[in-house]
Order: structure tokens, then C-alpha cells, then sequence
């Protein structure tokens, strides 16, 4: 008899309830050749085409995405499958690299690793997080992750979301031209919809202060790719997304002053681990007890 | 008539009380010809040779110091005059470089800086802070801070101060070898006296598991830089104060895989500021109402 199972870490094996027959696919080298027995199937991380294992499941009933995304699945999924995506398991290693690249830029680290690959010890004194008043944009469970790390840093939050929430103090976005005038930082943390796309343009970065930071944790396109490098570095920018993505090697936003890159890296970083495969012994624990799974997008 | 107090900011001037004569001396030119009439003299911060002007203030009563250090100023200090120190300023600050440290190590943003100079956009997924059990030597008011900081990054506190504290959950320093073996980080934010200097030497290094993190913001001696340096990359640093310092264009430091050096400017940054212009307006409101003034070192 085949797995009933196929998850993707052993520990998901090893905590399964003792009823379930659980097998351990992580994504490399060649799947199971029999998974006709598969019900539950959850999708390794980050590794391409194990979604399209999903035809070959013919009693499938459940596939589990360890992503917040899920359009790349859609295609792939038999009718009458449920899709459960992996919504809450990124929020703390995205907030932490917000963070990180906040204070990365605000202390000029970059400029401190190009000295020191130079030998240089040329001290001067940095911003600081301290005192910055940060908006917020795209208020949810990313965005209150990050207030919750920036409130120690004696820094000022302001949310904004797409609709106004009086109740939690969040502002709608109508009110995004209104605030920026009197905010240091902005943190982009909104999904990449029709409305949010070129959300912070030209018009929106005019009315930054000067040597303003912005920060995009979300998707590339919410922030205009060709605005920021026409401001020449008169505001900063942290980037961990962008527009075009990967950024071409012969693209100018490389080269903008005050402009910091990572390559899409806050989401994945070893704060996920744990708590994915903890999810994923829940979600087991779940489906074992007949229970309706969590996070369930289809 | 000549200035009853000397201070170094705009602010403190305004704000002193009506009844008290202030000047302003930022450390920068030519001080005040006429220094005869001051008795409260504030040293501007970083501003070397502006201590010695104590000498020429006939009627000094009491000097305040913006740094948490003063052996620069004793032998300047005339017999009878208080001396006040700027302890608990730099807190912030201090503790918000530490997490720039920290965060910038575990999130490879060295790497990703010097790979933005090549144009280069090669994701690989990194260390996280959460998760992460941190070790902090010398828990005192800095130390606090850095906890404050920490705790919402879902991180593991323990704290080591010289003594310790079971009230607070303080270890005292006979528990550091014992502790190192289970920590992922360790912050030393000690002060150096002959106690601490090299008390993270070559035994201690040892003690803690590869891929280690060890971050000083205290003072360069307390860590074995020779010592360090032998760990070749086993244990990675990041390092805002060093032994020697300034280091040196040659030194092997600038160089050992996994280190990541600062030039010792951790205190200083723009969260300074504020806080030390309202200290100022504070003692100014104290010496003027007659009261005790704050941080007495002498």
C-alpha cells in the first residue's frame, strides 16, 4: 500500500498520527513512482514542478502550499482538490528582514561592508530608527508583525489599508497622500493587486520629505520602478522586491544613490522552517481527526 | 556680563530658565573669549580639546559630560567642581546598533551590499534572528535596552551581568562557560576594566557551536581579537568596537570569513541627539531650581 500522505519534512512523518501512512517527499531528486494512494499531498517550498505531481494523485482530496501565493498551483489542481496555502507561516521572517533593512539603512551597513572590504575605518554618525515616524502600507498580519518589532525602537507607527479600519486605527488609502508629507519611512507590505500596482509613483514620492527611506517587502511593481530613479536619491530606498524581477545587471536602479537590494529573500530565511513544519503537523492532526484544515483557499 | 552656563545647543539655550545667563559653544571655532563668568559648563559630544576649557572657567561648579566614559576630562577638572556624566544616552542608540549588527549578520546584508556593486541578483535564503537563544554579557541598562529590542524578533534572552541577580534572572560571570555551549549569539555590551578585558578569549570561543555570532558593542578589549581571528570563520562576528582601534589597514580582522566590522559608531547615531538635548534642558531646569543634578561622577 502507498502513502496516504506526502510530506515534505521528516518530522511530519515522525508526528503523524499512528492511522495515517506518511511518506516524505522534500522536492529534490525523483518522487515516490507510486502515488495513486496519495489524499493529503503537502508541496515541498521553493522547489519547481512538484505542484504538477498533483495529476498523478488520483484519490487526491487535499494539496497544501507552504506559500502565501497560490496562482501557480491553480493549473495544476484536479477538480473537487482542496487547496490549503501556507498565509501566516512567512509573516516573521518577512517582518524581520523589514526591519533589517530598515536598520541596515538607517545605519549605513552597506557602506560599512564596502569599507571594510577596503580596509577603511572611517567612522561618521548615522540616522537612526529612534524618533522616525514609519508608515505602514498595507496593513495586516505582515504589517502588525512589523509594528510589533519596530515599537520597541521608540518609533511612531502609522497604518494604512486599503480600507479604513477606525476601530484598529488603520487609515484607508484614500489617505495616503495626506500622510506622507510627515512620515520618515514607508514599509510596502500590500499584495500586488490592480489597485496597489504603481501605488507609490512619482506623484507619491514628490511628496516625501527629503532623504526619506522606502521600504518594499511586498511585490515589485507596487512601488514605480522608473519614479524612484528619477529621484536621483533624494529619497532612500530598501528594497527586497522589485520592478522587473530579477533586476537585469544592466538596470539603473543598481546604481541609484541610497538605494539598498536584496534578492526577494524576506520571506524564506530560516524563521520559516520551524513554523511551516509545525503547521504542517497540524493540518495532519487536522485531516486525521476530520477536522476542517486551515488556511483554505479553493 | 560673561555666560552663567555654556551649552552646546541652540535648544538648551531657549529653554533655560529665565533666570540663568546661557551661550551657546558647540565645540565647533573659536570659543567664547570671556569664559571667566561660567559655572555650568556642558562639554560638546565628540569634539576633541573642548574638556580642557574647564581650565579657564575661574568660577566652574560643575561640568557635564555627554558621553557615559569621563577618564578624558579628570585631569582637566579643577579641585571643588563636579563632574556629570552623559550615562544612559547613548542607550538607545547603542541598542539599536547592536540589532542593526545582528539583523545584518543573520541576514547576510554585507553579502547582498557587495553583490549590488557587481549587479548581481543571486538569491539564497539566510539565518534568522527568531528562534535565535541570545547571550547577553554585561545586563545593564544598554543590555536591557537590547532586550527590549530583541523580544518581539521571537528570540531567547539570558543575561550575564558580574554579579549575579537571581531577582532578575541575572547569571553572574562563573556561569559563562557553562552558558556558551547553548547560546547562537552572544552581545557583549560590558564595560572594560581588567575583569572583562579578553573575557571572550580562545576557551570561550570554543565553547560556542560553529556558525556562532558573536557581537561587541562594548569595548574592543573584552573580545580576543587574536583569538578570533584563529577561529577562521567558525564563529562570526560583527563588531562595532575593536582591538586594536581604529584597526589597522593590515590587520588580518578586516578580512576573517563571517566578520563584519563598524568603526565604533554604535552610541552615536541621530537617536543621540534628542535625548541628550532634553537631558541638558533637564539639569539646566535642576541647577536652576537649586536640586541635585543627575549622573554625579565626581
Amino acid at each position: 500500500m502507498g502513502a496516504t500522505v506526502l510530506v515534505p519534512w521528516e518530522q511530519n512523518r515522525e508526528n503523524a498520527p499512528a492511522t495515517v501512512t506518511a511518506e516524505v517527499y522534500d522536492g529534490t531528486g525523483e518522487p515516490p513512482a507510486d502515488l495513486s494512494d496519495v489524499e493529503f499531498y503537502v508541496v515541498p517550498y521553493a522547489k519547481p514542478g512538484t505542484a504538477e505531481l498533483m495529476r498523478r494523485m488520483p484519490r487526491l482530496r487535499a494539496a497544501q502550499l507552504l506559500t502565501a501565493g497560490y496562482e501557480h498551483a491553480i493549473g495544476h489542481l484536479p477538480d473537487g482538490v482542496g487547496l490549503y496555502n501556507g498565509r501566516g507561516l512567512h509573516d516573521a521572517s518577512t517582518a524581520e528582514h523589514a526591519l533589517a533593512l530598515m536598520l541596515s539603512a538607517q545605519r549605513d551597513m552597506p557602506q560599512w561592508a564596502v569599507e571594510q572590504q577596503d580596509h577603511v575605518w572611517n567612522p561618521h554618525y548615522t540616522r537612526s530608527l529612534a524618533d522616525s515616524r514609519v508608515l505602514i502600507v498595507g496593513y495586516g498580519s505582515i504589517g502588525a508583525a512589523i509594528e510589533d518589532r519596530l515599537t520597541p525602537f521608540e518609533t511612531e507607527v502609522v497604518r494604512l489599508a486599503r480600507s479604513a479600519r477606525p476601530e484598529q486605527d488603520v487609515h484607508g488609502i484614500d489617505a495616503l497622500h495626506r500622510l506622507l508629507p510627515g512620515v520618515d519611512i514607508v514599509v510596502v507590505v500590500a499584495p500586488h493587486t490592480p489597485e496597489t500596482e504603481g501605488l507609490i509613483g512619482a506623484a507619491e514620492l514628490a511628496l516625501l520629505a527629503d532623504d526619506s527611506l522606502v521600504v518594499n517587502v511586498g511585490r515589485g511593481p507596487i512601488v514605480d520602478t522608473a519614479a524612484l530613479v528619477a529621484e536621483k536619491g533624494r529619497i532612500r530606498a530598501a528594497l527586497d522586491v522589485t520592478d522587473p524581477e530579477p533586476l537585469p545587471a544592466d538596470h539603473p536602479l543598481w546604481e541609484v544613490p541610497g538605494v539598498t537590494i536584496t534578492p526577494h529573500i524576506a520571506g524564506g530565511s530560516a524563521t520559516f522552517y520551524p513554523r511551516a513544519r509545525r503547521f504542517v503537523d497540524d493540518q495532519l492532526r487536522r485531516w486525521n481527526a476530520g477536522e476542517q484544515l486551515a488556511n483554505k483557499v479553493r
